[in-house]
């Protein structure tokens, strides 16, 4: 799912979207429940229209961007107090807040509200807050109303292997239509992520969506597929690609670089996506004159490029080769770190 | 025509330019001769293929960004030395430095190298600089090997009809495959803008094109298209839309004024852009969350503005109607001085 934070993923329009393969996007409750607020997105036919998408939308809940980009974060059992980003105002959110909020913008997936806290963190304030997640998706699950939002769960618990697997145990019993892994790629080694992608995954009905939150590199949705998640989202190829630094089969490149300079190859030679029609050193120039054409077309290039692994990946699968493109994969997909 | 300053039209790809309308575009000389280069462009196969734009692209010489973007112009007969306005390096370009950069570029139609002066200027001082810009315009042709590039002279001589009918005629006894008329739209009132066209298109042949160089408003245009004008480059649809103006067939809108935050209604009706896809609320909202999507989608809808109107205005040429059309359009596009 590609990150469309305030109702546009940025710099690429509707058209190039779809182009770009994007079946679902993600939208911010934090965000658009501030601007342009909840009750203007109701008035203008909900998020969809508003932001003229047709395709399935997934909100978030708001709770990890309270817990990164506002201040003052105060948790008690009733909600979160925090200070916004925008104007410093204190808001109250509770979690029937929250759904209130996504049942105005109208998704298709809506997420419940839960309690993060920073990794590490000692096991009795992961479990705490695990526990009071549970208690709010609980919440979450009583108050919502509307028959055409799927409401999805978040298993919490850090590090702890143990967590994890009563959280998830526990979210089953309240009974939601599918299951986010929720606190990881958020600083941890990525093999930690795997350890804990390994222990909750088998803890998890096959039989409903499975959501990696957050996730993250090329390589690490691989590895979640791996353990069976199907559903991921993340800023990386937006991000990533306005800082000039593209996908590709054979691991990152970054656009800035001098070895670009004269480089009449295209990112990819199979990609179709618009900025493949021109060559490396058009790229760089764009970047080094700071044109905004630069930041749209990686932009554009990484979507594709993440859907297009997808696609492989699902063909894979359905091949029964998948282990085998994953080694592959493993080789080919060079580490990158930024 | 455009402005492709940088080997790109600012945030817009090549694929929303076409659909735009755009038949030609311009790119700077000034821009491209410093970044990439004159040689990397041609190494990489023209700016044409640079760019991917198979359309033709005219070049400007450079001489009105040596005398706005750059430090400390210095004119001889010679040429002019200036300072980067990149690295503050001084750069010494004669007239036949500019068709050398353009050949190399490989532009559809190249300009002479101009000496521009402050309006208002001592007529003395605007007279030595026409008959300085004759010289050179001169050099350039004699200069130009390119069988495959057409080169446009450019009619100075300030706000002095006199002035400018003499330096067309002059221009005209050496031959040229197209007229601008330069050094208008740099801050002297409309009126003045159409006095000078008047006396100055008549005295050009019926059968070449004239090009009004950086003009500008809606209604400046037609003005210019009455008095038989041709071509126009302009950064106003662009550099406006990117500052949150949309124009429109019943005037310009602000896009972040507080009245459209609710307005369900696309910018035009009958506009085919991907902006017009979106309410006015939204487009409203992109600019207000300071989205890259919103100076994209209005920079697209104002250059398809411009475009139909010019559509528009061979329309009724063709008909015989466009003295009515005129005068209709100079009360509908509501005077903008942005």
């Amino acid at each position: 799912m590609p990150v469309g934070t305030q109702a546009t993923v940025k710099g690429i329009t509707k058209s190039q979207l779809v182009d770009s393969g994007a079946q679902i996007i993600l939208g911010n409750t934090y965000h658009l429940g501030l601007r342009p607020g909840k009750e203007r997105v109701a008035e203008l036919g909900g998020l969809h229209r508003f932001m003229n998408w047709e395709r399935p939308i997934l909100t978030d809940s708001g709770g990890f961007q309270i817990f990164s980009l506002a201040g003052l974060a105060k948790v008690t059992e009733e909600g979160v107090t925090f200070k916004s980003h925008l104007d410093g105002s204190m808001i109250h959110l509770r979690p029937e807040d929250s759904i209130a909020i996504q049942q105005a913008l109208g998704s298709d997936i809506a997420m419940v509200l839960d309690h993060l806290v920073a990794l590490p963190s000692p096991v009795e304030v992961a479990q705490e807050a695990c526990q009071r997640s549970i208690r709010w998706a609980k919440r979450c699950k009583e108050f919502a109303t509307r028959t055409d939002q799927a409401l999805f769960a978040i298993v919490q618990g850090g590090l702890d292997e143990k967590l994890r697997v009563s959280c998830a145990e526990q979210l089953i019993e309240i009974g939601f239509e599918g299951y986010a892994v929720g606190g990881l790629s958020v600083g941890e080694p990525p093999q930690e992520m795997v350890r804990i992608l390994d222990c909750t995954c088998p803890a998890l009905p096959v039989d409903k969506p499975r959501y990696l939150m957050g996730v993250g590199r090329p390589i690490d949705l691989l590895e979640g597929i791996a353990r069976g998640v199907d559903m991921f989202d993340c800023v990386m190829p937006t991000r990533n690609g306005r800082n000039a630094l593209a996908f590709t089969a054979n691991g990152p490149l970054r656009l800035r670089n001098l070895c670009h300079a004269d480089d009449t190859r295209p990112l990819e030679d199979d990609c179709p996506c618009p900025a493949c029609l021109h060559s490396r050193a058009y790229l760089r120039h764009l970047f080094i004159t700071q044109e905004m054409l630069g930041p749209i077309l990686l932009s554009i290039h990484n979507l594709t490029f993440y859907h297009r692994l997808m696609e492989k990946a699902r063909q894979q699968i359905e091949q029964g080769t998948f282990a085998e493109f994953l080694d592959q994969q493993r080789s080919m997909l060079q580490s990158d770190d930024s």
